[in-house]
């Protein structure tokens, strides 16, 4: 199929905030989105960006039924470990399910793993949810292993009141 | 206890070093460790930095039975999530075993999430190893929660000569 993966800019944030939203729905999770196109606008494409993004577009002939050229996106950052030194993180992989199955969503990858390898990374990571098994046959099929599954990694988090009290120290 | 938490500078480097490997070991995983002193130095105190990291350093008077003041360290990098916008990540925690108990874990990760919520972070996330209970109960009691156990995300990875593929896009 005919597609291009290019660096995202600050006139894709509509799109990208739009696909933000599909891949919540698919995930079931759209309630949790609080991310608006302007944060993305801020957030990705001002000094010291929070995160990078590419975009897949097809051509206007072959356009999404509701009329969208712009049909997947990856956003990624730069991150490290302690262990092995740089590595890229890709926060969302995301294609259009009208368009899946034709190679966009490994070409997007392709495009992080050649950026995190130009900037010195030894690591692509990422998380997948333990139910998206399509999504997980994906990535295994791409040489991607479960650090989870193999060496036991949970993922931990703390935000809102909780993180707040956390750094005032009072808990 | 008589201790400071501050910003980690270039001189730091050897220490951490030092501290990374002291980790590694209490994990089981220092034949994993590729990280030295000059990737420190290179990755984190040159333009655009993979990551930043605070100290924690004891009086003269109080260093550690082989002679260390800084007997503490937090790694961390800001990441961004599609959901919920500005997030940091603390990539390691440590103390040294015989400085535990005093307050100073608890202190560094108040200062991770207090420079995060400078930032606009909404989010502080790090993973723990599952069989590490003393630091999930730690953790928990820090108000943080377990992204893996409660929303099902696993962490996946792909490196070496799989990565190396998977950009050439040849899989």
């Amino acid at each position: 199929m005919d597609f291009t993966i290019r660096a995202a800019t600050l006139e894709d944030c509509k799109d990208i905030s739009r696909m933000i939203l599909e891949l919540a729905e698919h995930e079931k999770v759209s309630d949790q989105i609080k991310i608006t196109q302007r944060d993305l606008e801020q957030d990705g494409f001002s000094k010291n960006p929070f995160f990078h993004g590419i975009i897949a577009e097809v051509p206007e002939h072959l356009k999404s039924r509701d009329g969208h050229t712009k049909v997947g996106y990856s956003l990624y950052f730069y991150t490290y470990s302690s262990w092995k030194g740089r590595a890229v993180y890709m926060e969302d992989l995301y294609v259009m399910p009208e368009f899946r199955g034709k190679g966009i969503g490994q070409a997007l990858m392709a495009k992080v793993s050649q950026l995190g390898l130009a900037a010195g990374c030894n690591q692509l990571n990422f998380t997948v949810l333990d139910w998206n098994k399509s999504s997980l046959d994906f990535y295994r099929k791409q040489g991607c292993w479960d650090v989870t599954s193999e060496l036991g990694y949970h993922c931990m988090r703390c935000e809102g009141d909780a993180l707040e009290h956390l750094a005032q120290g009072d808990l």
